[in-house]
C-alpha cells in the first residue's frame, strides 16, 4: 500500500563508515552466538543474560566469560574471548565494572566481534565524563559496533536473543520497539502480551554512544516483519539525523513516539546530556509531528496506540466517525470525547436511517449519529446487520463501537442466545468486509476478576480472529483517530 | 474540620413553598412504603421496580398497582392508590404511558403521596412539549413532589430503596450521586463496588420538572452520611440557583462534577432544553471551578476522583509532591505528569536524604525527588521506613508512591518475604500517621487475569484497612491533586 522510501540513503553515522549499516543490525537481532563477559555467582551479573537465553531457548552458542572461574552451576566458563571455541562472535554482552569496559571493547575489536552490548552503567549518566570519553575513544578504534552503555540490550521474538524471561516469547508480533530506558521495555512487552499482542524486536539502547536511534529507525524501516515502530525517547544526540531517519521511516510505516521531558525537570535532564538537542517539549512535539510521528503522551497511550496499529493499519479516509452504542449515556459521552478531538460525528444518510428502522424497533433507540441500538445492540444478528449498514454509509470514514464483554453472560441468559461472543465476532467480521476501519471501545462497566477474564478472553479472540483494535480508555480512541487522520494526510503528500 | 455554611438559606424552589425541602428529601431516600403504578407481565414495566425491591430486601410496604390485574406471579395487585391498604404513601413510582402520567400525578395529590418518581419518558426530551406543559401544570396543582420524568429514580444503600439489582447493596459508603442520565448511575455503582467503594445515595433525576439538582445538592450538603457529592450534569434549568447551591455545598464537603456538552454537539443538546443556561463548556467549567467544584472530564476521572475522596479527604497543604518509586523510568514518567499539572517536585532536605542513605544502599537508587528506592522499595520494612521519612520532610505536602501488586509474589519468592502485601499495608499505616495525604498509583505492568485478582484484593484491603486512595491511570493522580490544592485554597477563603 505504501511506497518504498524515495529518500536517498545518506551515511547515517560518522564512524564505522566501511560497514553496511543494514546487514549489521540484522546480525544484532539474529546473532548466531553470544559471549557474555562478566559472569559470576551474583545473580545480577552477566549470568542473568546466560540464564535468560537458556530459558528462552536461544538455539545458538553461549559463551560465558570470566578469567576467575572455570565453572558456574555446571556451565563451562571461558577465561577470555579468544578462548571461546568459535571463530567469529556475533554479539558480546558486557557486564564488567565501568572502568574495565574500554579495555573489553578493545578485546572485542581484536576478536572482530560484530556487536558489543554494554549493560554496565556508570558513564556520563552518573557524571563520569572521563570514563565516557575513554569509552568513546575505545569504540572509535575498531570495527565492533556498540549498543549502550547503560542499556538492557536486544530482544527478538524469533531468534530468541533477549534480556528477559520466558513469558515474553509466547507471541510473535509486528511491533519493533526502541527504548532509551530499559524499564519501559519489559513493561511494554508484558503489557501488550496480556492483551494478545506480541513484539517482534525490542532494544533498550542506553546512552547510545555508537548505534543511535536513527540507526535503529532506518533498520526497522526496511525490516519486513516490522509493521509498526514504537519509540520511547528522552533525548537525542544528533537531532538532525534523527529527524531525517524519522521522516524516512514514517513514509513507509507508522512510528509511535512517547517523548519524556514534557515538564521542565524532564527537559533539564535531557539538556544535561552532551550533544542533545536543546529545546522545549513543545518544540520537539511539533518537530516529531511534522515528520509524521504519532505522539503518545504517556505509557498507557503508547501501549494502546501500539496495540491498535499492530492489529489493524487501515488508515481512515477522513475524520467522520460513525458511533454505534447501546445506551444513550455512553453515546453522549463518546460523542463528546470524539468531538473535542476535532473529529466529526456526521448525520447518517436518510437511506441508512431507513434501513436501520426496518429491523431495529424504535424503543430507546436512535438512528442518527451516535446510533443507539438499545438492547437490540446486544443481539448479535441485529448488531452485525446494523454495524455493516452504518459502516457502508458514505458519510462515515471510521466506525467506533462500544462493547462491554462482561454483559454477554447476562444477555445470553436473559435473551437465550448461545455463544454470544462468537456471534459478535462473526457480526464484526461481516462489517469489516466493508473495508473501513472499525475501533472498539471496551467501556468499563463492572470490573470484577471474573469480568476481567471475560474481557481478556474476548479481546484476545477478537485480535486473533478479526483484527479489530480494542481500547479501554475512551479518550485514547479519539486521540489515536485524530492522529491517524493527520498521518493519512501526511502520507498523501508523498503518494 | 470544615465550618457549617455561613450562607443564609434562601427559598430554593418556586413551587411547593410550604414544604420543608430538607425533611422532604429525607423521606425520598428513606420511604416506609412504595406504590408502583403501571405493573404488568412485561418485564420492563413497573414490575421491575417491585422485583428490584424484593431482591434488595426493602423492608417497607410494596403496593403494585394496575386496574387490569388482580395478581401477577403470586403478588397481589391493587386497582388504585386508594385501594392500597395504607393510610399514607411515601413514594409512588410511575411507569404508565406518558399521556396518562398527568392524571396519575393528580391521583397522587389526592392521596397526599409525598413523592412521585416518574420513570416514564416521552416528554420534552422526545419533542412532546404539549405533554411536558400538561405535566408541569399537574405537578403545580398539589402537594406531591416529583422526581423525573425520564429518570430511574432513587437508591439508598441503607433503606434499600433502589432501581437496581442485588449486588449494589453489598457495601455501605459515603458518596451521594446525582445523575442527569440513568446509565451512568448503574455504571458508577458497579464500577466503585469492584474497587471496594460503596455509595450511600444515588438519584437518576431525569428531566427535573420539580425536584432540581440544586435541591439534591442542598439535601446532600446537610445529610450526615454523605462525605462526597458526585454530580453528572448535562444541562441546568435554573443556573443561578444551581450555582448558589453548589457554592453552599462545596464549603461543607467536596463536590465532583462531570459536565457533558464539552463538544458543540453536547452543548447544542443542552441549549435545546427550555430554561437551560446557554453557554459553552468553557464558561460552565470556569463557573463550576469558581464555585469550588472538582471537575472530572470523563466517566473514568469521575470514578477515580469519587473513590479517592471517599477513601481519604485529607487535603494537601500545598502543591509540593514527594514521589516514591522503585525504578528510574517510572520516576521520570510520574514526575513529568505531576509537573505538567503545575505541581512541584521539590528537592528533599539534606537531612531526609541522609536518613535514607543510612539504610538504603546506593545501588540503582536515588534520594532526591523522585526518590527511587531500587529493589529495596519492595522490602516492606525498608519501604515503610523510607515512606515515613519522606512524608515527614518539611518540603513535602503530599506523597505519591507507585506500586505494582502483581510483583509481590515474585518478591516474596526471590527475597523470601512472607505475607508481603500485609507488611506493605503495615508500612503504609506507619507513614499515614504523619498526617499528610498519601496517594498510590497502581502502575500497570502486566495485567493477566491472575494479576488482576491480586491487584483487586490488594486495593480492597488497602481501602478497608488504611484509607490510601489508589488510582491506576497515572494522569488522574496529578489531575486530582491539582484540583485538591485549588479546593484547599478555595476553602481557606472561608476559614
Amino acid at each position: 500500500m505504501l511506497p518504498a522510501s524515495p529518500v536517498k540513503k545518506e551515511p547515517s553515522h560518522e564512524g564505522h563508515g566501511n560497514l553496511q549499516n543494514r546487514a549489521d543490525l540484522h546480525t544484532l537481532f539474529y546473532p548466531k552466538n553470544i559471549a557474555v563477559i562478566g559472569v559470576s555467582h551474583n545473580p545480577v551479573s552477566g549470568i542473568k543474560y546466560i540464564k535468560a537465553h537458556e530459558v528462552s531457548g536461544f538455539p545458538g552458542g553461549l559463551y560465558p566469560i570470566n578469567p576467575k572461574y572455570s565453572e558456574i552451576d555446571g556451565r563451562k566458563i571461558y577465561p577470555s574471548l579468544d578462548a571461546a571455541e568459535v571463530p567469529e562472535i556475533d554479539m558480546a554482552i558486557i557486564a564488567v565494572p565501568a572502568p574495565n569496559v574500554p579495555a573489553v571493547i578493545r578485546d572485542c575489536h581484536k576478536k572482530k566481534v560484530k556487536f558489543a552490548v554494554i549493560f554496565t552503567s556508570g558513564f556520563a549518566e552518573s557524571g563520569r565524563e572521563d570514563l565516557d570519553q575513554e569509552l568513546r575513544q575505545a569504540i572509535a578504534d575498531g570495527p565492533t559496533r556498540v549498543v549502550g552503555p547503560n542499556g538492557l540490550g536486544v530482544y527478538n521474538q524469533e531468534s530468541r536473543v533477549n534480556f528477559l524471561f520466558k513469558r515474553s516469547f509466547e507471541l510473535p508480533g509486528n511491533i519493533s520497539y526502541i527504548a532509551q530506558s530499559g524499564g519501559t521495555t519489559a513493561r511494554l512487552l508484558m503489557s501488550l502480551q496480556t492483551i494478545g499482542v506480541g513484539m517482534q524486536n525490542a532494544v533498550s539502547a542506553g546512552n547510545m554512544l555508537d548505534v543511535s536511534m536513527a540507526d535503529f529507525l532506518r533498520y526497522f524501516r526496511d525490516e519486513v516483519k516490522t509493521k509498526v515502530v514504537v519509540l520511547y525517547m528522552e533525548n537525542v544526540r544528533d537531532g538532525r539525523d534523527f529527524l531525517a531517519a524519522l521522516r524516512e521511516t514514517t513514509r513507509v510505516k507508522p512510528v509511535i513516539i512517547w517523548k519524556s521531558g514534557q515538564s521542565d525537570i524532564g527537559a533539564t535532564a535531557a539538556r544535561s546530556h552532551t550533544g542533545s538537542l536543546a529545546g522545549s517539549y513543545q518544540i520537539w512535539e511539533s518537530a516529531l509531528r511534522q515528520h509524521g510521528a504519532i505522539i503518545a503522551e504517556n505509557f498507557e497511550e503508547m501501549r494502546d496506540f501500539a496495540a491498535a496499529l499492530s492489529i489493524n493499519q487501515t488508515l481512515p479516509n477522513g475524520n467522520r466517525i460513525g458511533i454505534v452504542v447501546s445506551g444513550g449515556g455512553v453515546g453522549v459521552e463518546i460523542t463528546d470525547v470524539v468531538r473535542t478531538h476535532n473529529l466529526e460525528v456526521p448525520e447518517l444518510t436518510l437511506e441508512t436511517q431507513r434501513k436501520l428502522a426496518e429491523f431495529i424497533p424504535d424503543i430507546n433507540s436512535s438512528f442518527r449519529n451516535p446510533v443507539d441500538l438499545g438492547e437490540y445492540g446486544y443481539v448479535p444478528h441485529y448488531y452485525g446487520r446494523a454495524l455493516k449498514i452504518i459502516t457502508e454509509d458514505p458519510n462515515v470514514d471510521v466506525v467506533v463501537t462500544v462493547r462491554e464483554p462482561e454483559r454477554s453472560p447476562w444477555f445470553e441468559e436473559s435473551m437465550n442466545i448461545k455463544d454470544i461472543d462468537n456471534l459478535n465476532i462473526l457480526a464484526l467480521k461481516i462489517a469489516m468486509k466493508v473495508g473501513k476501519p472499525i475501533y472498539m471501545n471496551l467501556s468499563p462497566n463492572s470490573d470484577l476478576p471474573e469480568h476481567h477474564s471475560l474481557r481478556y478472553a474476548f479481546r484476545a479472540r477478537l485480535i486473533k480472529e478479526i483484527g479489530v483494535p480494542t481500547i479501554d480508555y475512551t479518550p485514547h480512541v479519539a486521540k489515536l483517530l485524530q492522529q491517524l487522520v493527520r498521518y493519512k494526510k501526511y502520507l498523501q503528500q508523498y503518494l
